[in-house]
């Protein structure tokens, strides 16, 4: 298997057995976090981080995962960059892309909705980063998807039902209204990694905040061709009928873009009318015990409420910590020639 | 004695016998500082710093101290960070500080007076990390206290006295004019170790310029058990007679808060005022050839002369450097598992 | 040779046998870039970087090489900082650099037109640093000069052509149009370690665009010392014959300053009118097969097409990369002890 150099902005693009050797590694990286084994795998080698957008939880699990590694991660905000714009002179993507291949070993990009004029440029911008690095480039979340949080997630659902336990269960991926107009992509990619890995999916929102119709497709690909179930619901209660996860995120309608730019304001106030949509222990009641998850930061009484964010279900914690693993063990792999 | 774990906001809150520990270990740091015994201390781990205040000194002496140790510092400005506040949508202290034990072994915070209401609001706000974090959390200054300050102080007069002599010397702490509206952090915990110690403390200020009455209560005690002398005084020059130390530094009025803000252009119209609180030549000739003493930087012109500031009994840069060695010392025992 | 401690804001105030011992390390740490070798030069130490102005390359580049040396690099931008200045209070850059020098291995500063009232101001700041500091202080491009990008260019020429050929070789330095009003900063530094290194130099420009003529002055002198030609051509076209390295690139007019300030939108609308100026393939043609170099980034469409941009030719990735080893090099024998 040659995952070295491979570039990763969506977990689909990779094969389930790529995937799977990911999270075998990540959970080996868990337990020998502060043993000797994978202390120098990049060594003395330096991680670019771009930061088109600010982040909690990214920046230091990304940055943490480098030093844990042996290496260094370089925090850099391109907004105080002279990139070529549409409307600046600068330079292009390609002169960028080879020069940074000469010093690193890795670019992690991350890109959403608010610095974009339409959904799907930010996957382009990568795209076209992927086109000229001779490094790995990897999606720190961008408009369309977010492969380390499904990786974390989908290491939460090992660590918790045990591995061989999540083909079978059923996903109950979940809208919440909220007040920080969220992007699609880590809601797609938990449903790509999820159907991926075997599990029935039920996809609920109130109507007309369908996601891209593309990945959806592929989800239900992803279903079939397991032999699962995938149902879209608009009941914000039924949809809780025997869920064994319930991953409750708010999403942005697809009409936040209009005008050549994403409208935040009216997003927030269009979903705050949306009260019925948030995650309690009343509708967890209705679940098989199911487990909690969010990629986090949650925002607490919109999207869930306290109780259940909290509970003793909540795997929030564990699948945070596990964005550090998962993070490590591709870098290690792509990265740091590490093979499996 | 345990001290990995703890938390340090004040040096208050620690052991006078824990402090003497951080100063020798520091003492050693310094002897050693390119020897490979400490090298390892935090090696792959790594340190957050919060910096809702930008700084000069702290942000360089922590981010070196965490690398000498072996380990790294990363340089996190709230600011850019989704965190819940009381106007907007975002997440929890209780989720931050969880998510981030994950990741780091220490978390330190600065926040100083114009990013509060009010005094006080920064040492709750490092109170409520404290209670959830479940890594050590450090004051890297906050409004009321700055620990690390206090200790570099006093490691530069066991320093320059030697450590068996600090007892019974005599703290001049003297308010200086300047354009910077300082905080009361550097100089209430200089009173508290300085009293701690068993020093003689003199707080010279003009009227109106009173500290948080709950610490002068805290220094006065501390004397008390000490049998050393307190005693304040508003004449700028008489106050300096007989002093061994002087520490002269501006800080703001109290009325520099209302309204819910912290007025800086109102209270430096307010300080400059009173020209004659200037630390000169002069002056210091009424002591026992004092130590200079400051925490930097220093507004020279206002708080102090060139002449005293640059003077042989200056010891401001051995006190900056200290810096780095007290929090080294801090770092190893509370957050690398080193024990004394 | 005793290089370490050296402040290095221009290579011109380095011997020749010192430069040369940079570029002989420099290549060797290129091929032994993953070895052992010099792995821990700068272990545990820090290299402080002051960014008065934002960098692509150079802040990539300098945080690689103190990280591929076993050390760190602190991204500082002085913005955020307290620094004592004509109109506000602050810190001296005296009391400063004395304490850096108490924490830092190395201090980088890089600080262009636009940061400053007048041409020279930059430099005059540096000089500031160098005096007080006990560490290097390093140029990462100011107004004046810019040492590792000369050192780069130098190390790419022997790259090309073979150490032994570049002498008698002959640069032309060519304006190029442009809309990004650029320093005089790399321009000069090419021309004088061209010149040094015994290139016959062509210096070609629009009229008016005449760049420092004590900076000139040095060159021709530098040029007379080898018994090489150097020459003023305000061609665009005819100064291409016989080069065996064209360097084009954008510099603002003189009269770019005025009024105590850099005016950019004037100083880019006086560039755009002088359309002839850009390198193109025809005029490559009337060149020896010249190489094409440039410090990047790149004004394509400005300075150069992209056809000669990245033409077979074209050398600016290989000196890009060299930023990288160069820099490794002066830290190395500076800041770390190396010795040749």
């Amino acid at each position: 298997m040659k995952i070295s150099g491979k570039h990763l902005l969506c977990t689909q693009d990779w094969t389930l057995e790529e995937l799977v050797k990911i999270l075998e590694l990540a959970e080996d990286m868990k337990r020998e976090r502060w043993s000797e084994k994978y202390a120098r795998v990049l060594e003395r080698k330096t991680f670019f981080m771009f930061f088109y957008n600010p982040s909690v939880r990214t920046r230091q699990s990304f940055e943490c995962a480098a030093t844990e590694l042996g290496g260094h991660a370089q925090f850099l905000e391109p907004k105080s960059m002279r990139l070529k714009t549409a409307r600046s002179a600068g330079e292009t993507v390609e002169d960028a892309a080879k020069v940074m291949s000469r010093y690193a070993c890795g670019l992690g990009i991350r890109i959403l909705e608010d610095k974009i004029p339409a959904y799907g440029e930010g996957q382009r911008l990568l795209e076209e980063y992927a086109r000229w690095a001779e490094i790995p480039v990897v999606s720190m979340a961008h408009d369309k998807f977010h492969p380390f949080q499904g990786l974390a997630d989908m290491l939460g659902l090992w660590q918790h039902f045990g591995r061989e336990q999540v083909a079978g269960k059923k996903l109950l991926q979940v809208w919440g209204h909220g007040a920080l107009a969220r992007s699609w992509c880590s809601v797609q990619e938990s449903l790509l990694i999820g159907s991926r890995f075997g599990m029935d999916v039920t996809l609920a929102y109130p109507e007309g905040y369908d996601l891209d119709p593309q990945v959806i497709e592929q989800v239900k690909k992803n279903c079939r061709l397991n032999g699962r179930s995938f149902e879209i619901s608009h009941d914000p209660v039924e949809c809780y009928d025997g869920a064994d996860v319930v991953y409750s995120r708010n999403w942005m309608h697809p009409a936040a873009y209009h005008d050549g730019e994403f409208h935040k304001a009216e997003e927030i106030e269009r979903s705050l009318k949306h009260q019925e949509w948030i995650c309690d222990e009343e509708k967890m009641k209705r679940t098989r015990q199911a487990l909690f998850t969010h990629p986090m930061p949650i925002d607490r009484g919109h999207e869930v409420t306290d109780a259940v964010a909290s509970s003793e279900r909540s795997i929030i914690y564990d699948v945070a910590e596990n964005r550090l693993h998962v993070q490590k063990a591709v870098m290690a792999m792509t990265m740091g020639g590490l093979e499996a």
